[in-house]
């Protein structure tokens, strides 16, 4: 459901179309990308597909298009600039590549995903493994493929695989949150983990979008900070549907013990709180788009959906 | 120990003084490149250095080196183009992450690598993983910040990305390896393994050097017929190795039988044949390089030497 909004330029936007076109594109753009199971060798193939076409939502596709929409409307052009799903396909191989290594056994270890056996346990752990390594690498070998000028390109690599690098990045933030484990979650350790481990991809697949459609250096600036702030908003909605929905499984009351030593937001500062942070979030990175008035409509109004869903 | 040779060319050449050059300038490259252990978080820093510094030849960057020589001197410039060591130290990254994934428990199940305890036993195998992972990441962030232009930096992305992928690049190559460990291997899948698993690695690293020194259509069709057949010389070459040394640590005869099913070119073709054989394409590797003349007498020189060492 479209939630209600009083914000007059959101109220033109119909965000399930987004969502349903952004699902279509990104969707058709994996279809053709990755090797059909019937390429040798057909295990692994076989392996990344499954996971790929896991039911994933394809939210940072999403962004990125309505980023890169932002910024080509902003610039006298109009709708999506060509190929650029194809970017969207690269960072849905990563955010795939990292969940597939995440699961694994020697990390959290979980046999289910979204309902569907995770990939080591339908094709085996080295075929998993290899088969995100191979994400990964498809991921690049995309990116050096897209349909823009080739500076763009260098620059979008180089950015998205230092978003999803150690150093402040989603490997980092892996690391950060395996280490964590057995230790109370604070502000500051939920804040950095929840930055480098799902932030930076959210934010590096808003700021792609928009280079993809030739967005100059105080566009990347804008760009990353809505991203940097909307992304840590989406994490703290996720944090808190986990809890309550869990709660609901285990038919517990929700609150802060269920999920005492998890590394989530609410776990640290309760769940009105997070509601409220996350709403506050969402209203400050608003303030980095308004130079692009209507042309950011599609971006706010998707952003809007993610913090106000309740599933 | 440099190999006789009665090449005129060859001999002008001091192949040893080559390779601790290429060693030195890859190493101070890959020292600046990764992290420091003191950067947060630690662990996966110290896993990375671990393995990247564990004692490779770094035989690939060599390649590379010398081959953005070849094209550079043909096209009348002097000498190595600036701020190739980047190039080679992404690709040794690439070349460290598939060994250390190589060795996990799942796939080869290796406790050492050059007498050393491989990187899942040193920092556990959560760390290992996501060390290689890293490292990936690492090396796609090197190429696109290389001091050459974009649109270079770009066709070099995709061609290493392709050349490590599943489509007869290396992971589709570990991935038959894995397959075909309890069939009798034929010339036919050792050949397919070989071209993979290390032969894609080392043609994209002599054509990506020639592509960082400006090499156009034709240059690029000469070094990856040069690449593809010393890659498979060099790995005959290894094959053989492997088999004699292991031979001699068991005390035993060396022969077809010792490594039956291992898919190595001696198991199939015998010893003796494997030596002609690598001697054979080295020859007709160089064939390619003749349009090159002097300019090639490093590429040539390390090539020859690879096909000739006893150690």
């Amino acid at each position: 459901m479209s939630p209600a909004s009083d914000n007059m330029i959101e109220m033109q936007v119909d965000v399930q179309q987004i969502l349903r076109d952004g699902v279509e594109r990104t969707d058709r753009a994996l279809e053709r990308l990755l090797p059909p199971v019937t390429q040798t060798p057909a295990s692994i193939h076989g392996a990344m597909r499954h996971s790929v076409f896991a039911g994933g939502k394809r939210l940072r596709p999403v962004l990125a298009m309505e980023a890169a929409r932002t910024i080509e409307t902003a610039h006298g052009g109009s709708g999506l600039p060509e190929g650029n799903e194809d970017l969207g396909a690269a960072i849905e191989m990563l955010h795939t590549y990292s969940l597939i290594h995440d699961d694994l056994p020697a990390l959290d270890n979980d046999d289910l995903r979204r309902g569907k056996p995770t990939c080591h346990v339908a094709y085996g752990e080295a075929t998993a493994i290899l088969a995100g390594d191979a994400l990964q690498t498809l991921a690049y070998q995309t990116l050096a493929g897209m349909h823009c000028p080739a500076q763009q390109a260098v620059k979008i690599v180089g950015l998205i695989a230092e978003a999803t690098g150690t150093v402040e990045g989603m490997i980092g933030g892996q690391v950060l949150d395996l280490e964590g484990e057995h230790t109370k979650p604070t502000a500051e350790s939920v804040l950095a983990i929840h930055r480098a481990k799902t932030g930076a991809l959210i934010r590096v697949s808003i700021v792609a979008g928009g280079i993809y459609a030739g967005a100059g250096a105080e566009d990347a600036r804008r760009l990353t900070e809505f991203g940097t702030k909307s992304g840590l908003a989406f994490q703290i909605v996720d944090d808190v549907l986990d809890m309550t929905q869990d709660s609901q499984h285990l038919g517990k009351t929700a609150g802060k013990d269920v999920a005492s030593d998890k590394a989530t937001w609410p776990a640290v500062f309760g769940i009105e709180a997070s509601r409220k942070d996350a709403n506050r979030l969402i209203n400050e990175a608003f303030v980095a788009l308004e130079p692009y008035g209507e042309a950011a409509a599609g971006l706010k109004a998707v952003a809007r959906y993610l913090v106000e869903r309740t599933h």
